[in-house]
C-alpha cells in the first residue's frame, strides 16, 4: 500500500483544504482549527439542521454528505479518530437556524461521549437537539444486542432519508423520528480482503493472509465473524447476503434499496458482478430493488472489500429517498 | 492484490449484466453477444450519434459514459483488449439516428483498425461516419509528435463536450469539428504506484518497487518517462503540472477545467491533497479552474496512482462543459 500524501500529520486538513477549493458551490470551513464543514450559504431559518461526525479517512462519509437534501454541517477527527467536543458544538452551531439541531451518527463510543457533551455545551445557547445513533453492522453484534452494532454504511441511507425529511419542513421531533425509522430500516455487513495504512501510523491496521478474506470486519479493522480463503463472487455474495438475511428476511412484495458499496479499492467493475448476484437473490425472495447504489459510499480509504447494505422502504422512507439531493459525491 | 470474481473468462459479460440491471434508466444491452452498451430508450430521431469503444477495467470509461447529453452507445472489448469490429459496427448502428455518427475514441492501434472496418461496413448500410482519436497523454509521445500519444482521461472531455453539442442539436461536421476541439484542448499525465491484475492473466501487469513511483506510465502499464522514489504529494503535483505545462502553458485569463482522477485503488482524500496543489500553481499561473473534477473518472481497476488532465476552454467548450448529462457515474 503506498500512499500520496505530504506530511501525515497535515494529512486532514490538507484534504479539507482542497474539498473546499475544489467545491465552494457545497462545503465551507469553519470552527477554530477548521475542522468543520458546513454547507456553503447561510442556513435555511426555521430549517431543522442535520449534524454530523466522526473519524477522517472514510470519504464520501462524513463530510462528503454535507449538502441540499442532506446534511448541515459535520466535526471531522483525524483518521479513524473522533472529533473533539468543540468541533461537535461548532458544528451544531453552524447547522443551527432556530429549529434545533439533530445528532445523526456512528455508533462509536468516542463519538458518543463527545457529541452528548457538545449537546449540553450548546443547550446552554438555547440550541435544543436531538439524536439518533446508526448501528446497522449486523456482523459486530447478535440480533438480541443490535443496540450495540457499529454504525457503517447504513449511515449514508439515514443521512439521505433524514436530511429530504428536514429539507421538507418537518419540524425536530419528526426529522428524529424520520431518522430513526431510516436507521432502524438498515442491516449492513462487510467483507475485508486487504487492509488500509491510517497515515500517522504509516503501517497496515490489521493484516490477512495471501488467499483470505474476512467476513464481517468493520471498517476500521474491528475483527470479523470469520476468516477463510478467498472465494468467487458469487459465494461471497451469497454468505453476505445469508448473513443479512437470518437477521430480517426480505418479505414478498417489500420493496427495498440495496448498496453494493466499495471499501475504497475494490473497483465498480467487481460491485457490478456482485450486484448481479444480489438481485438475482433478492428478486427470488420476492423483493423490488429501488434506486441500487453501487459505488463508494462510505470507505477506508485504499481498503479493499466490499459492504452489503439493505434498506427496506415504506412509502415514506421511500418518498424521502428518491427526493433531490445533491453534494459534491452524489446527487438524487 | 485480490479480486472479486467468478469465472475470469465471463468477468466482462457478468459485469455488464449487473451494469443493466443496476441502471435500466440508462443502459440497455445490444449486439450479438451483448457486448453492446446503448442509451435507454430509442435514439431521438434527427440527432447526430456518438460511439465509442475500447477495452474493460477503466470504468466509468468507455461503456458508463453512455447516457443523456454524453455518447449514444459503447462497444464493450475484453478487459484491456479492442472490442471486434462486429460490436463496433453493432454500437455505430445502435447510435445512428439517421443523422450520422462521430466515432470518439482513444489513440490505441486496435481500436483503430477495427472502428475503420465497422465504418466501412456501415457505409455500405448508408450510415456516414466521421472520427474523433483523443490522443492526450503527454508523457507517450513529444509535442512534436502529439499524434502518436495515448489516449486517456481527455477522452472524458470529449465525451462531454461532443456530447452535449450533439444534443443541442448540431449537425455531424459541426459535432465532429467541436469533439476535435475538445480533444485538442486536453493534456494529461499519469503517475503509477502499484499494477493492476487483468482477470484472465491473472497477475500483476508490471511491477514497481515498494518505495518508488512511475511518472508518465500509460493506463494499461505502458512505460512511462521517469522511475524514481515515491514522494511527497506536492511534488509529484509540481512534477506532473511540469510536464503538461511544458507542452502547453497556462496563459493568464485562461479558463480551464482540471481532472485530478484515481487510477483506481488511490482514494479521494489523496485526491484532494494533490488537488490543493494544483489550484495553487494555476492560481499563481493566472488560469482561473472552471469545473474541477476530482474523483474516479478513467480508472484501470485497482491500480494505485493519479493523473491530472488539464482542459483549456473558449466559451464555445465551456458552455457544453457545463450543460446537463447523466450517466450512472456522472452528473452534470
Amino acid at each position: 500500500m503506498k500512499k500520496i500524501l505530504n506530511d501525515p500529520y497535515s494529512y486532514v486538513d490538507e484534504l479539507l483544504e482542497g474539498l473546499v477549493a475544489a467545491h465552494p458551490e457545497y462545503y465551507r470551513r469553519l470552527g477554530a482549527n477548521g475542522r468543520v464543514i458546513a454547507r456553503a450559504g447561510t442556513p435555511k431559518p426555521g430549517k431543522v439542521g442535520i449534524v454530523t461526525g466522526g473519524g477522517s479517512g472514510h470519504l464520501p462519509v462524513f463530510t462528503g454528505y454535507v449538502g441540499p437534501g442532506l446534511l448541515d454541517a459535520c466535526a471531522v477527527g483525524d483518521v479513524f479518530a473522533s472529533p473533539s467536543v468543540d468541533q461537535m458544538a461548532d458544528s451544531i452551531r453552524a447547522a443551527n437556524a432556530g429549529a434545533g439541531v439533530l445528532r445523526l451518527y456512528g455508533n462509536y463510543g468516542g463519538d458518543i461521549m463527545n457529541f452528548d457533551m457538545a449537546g449540553d455545551v450548546v443547550e446552554m445557547e438555547d440550541i435544543r437537539t436531538t439524536t439518533v445513533i446508526v448501528a446497522d453492522d449486523v456482523a459486530s453484534a447478535p440480533t438480541a444486542e443490535a443496540h450495540k452494532r457499529r454504525g457503517v454504511a447504513g449511515m449514508v441511507y439515514a443521512f439521505k432519508i433524514a436530511g429530504a425529511a428536514a429539507e421538507a419542513g418537518l419540524d425536530l421531533d419528526a426529522v428524529t423520528e424520520v431518522a430513526q425509522a431510516a436507521a432502524d430500516a438498515c442491516r449492513s455487513v462487510g467483507v475485508a480482503l486487504t487492509p488500509c495504512v491510517v497515515p500517522q501510523a504509516g503501517k497496515p491496521t490489521f493484516s490477512i493472509g495471501e488467499n483470505e478474506m474476512e467476513i464481517g470486519m468493520g471498517i476500521h479493522g474491528e475483527p470479523g465473524v470469520r476468516i477463510g480463503p478467498l472465494v468467487g463472487a458469487d459465494a461471497i455474495a451469497d454468505e453476505m447476503l445469508d448473513i443479512l438475511l437470518a437477521d430480517r428476511p426480505v418479505e414478498k412484495g417489500e420493496r427495498l434499496s440495496v448498496m453494493v458499496n466499495s471499501l475504497g479499492a475494490t473497483p465498480p467493475e467487481e460491485l457490478y458482478i456482485l450486484y448481479r448476484r444480489v438481485k438475482a437473490r433478492i428478486d427470488a425472495a420476492g423483493g423490488t430493488i429501488v434506486m441500487p447504489l453501487i459505488g463508494r459510499y462510505a470507505t477506508s480509504m485504499e481498503m479493499t472489500g466490499v459492504s452489503f447494505t439493505l434498506c427496506r422502504l415504506d412509502p415514506r422512507l421511500e418518498g424521502y429517498l428518491t427526493a433531490p439531493a445533491a453534494c459534491a459525491f452524489w446527487r438524487v
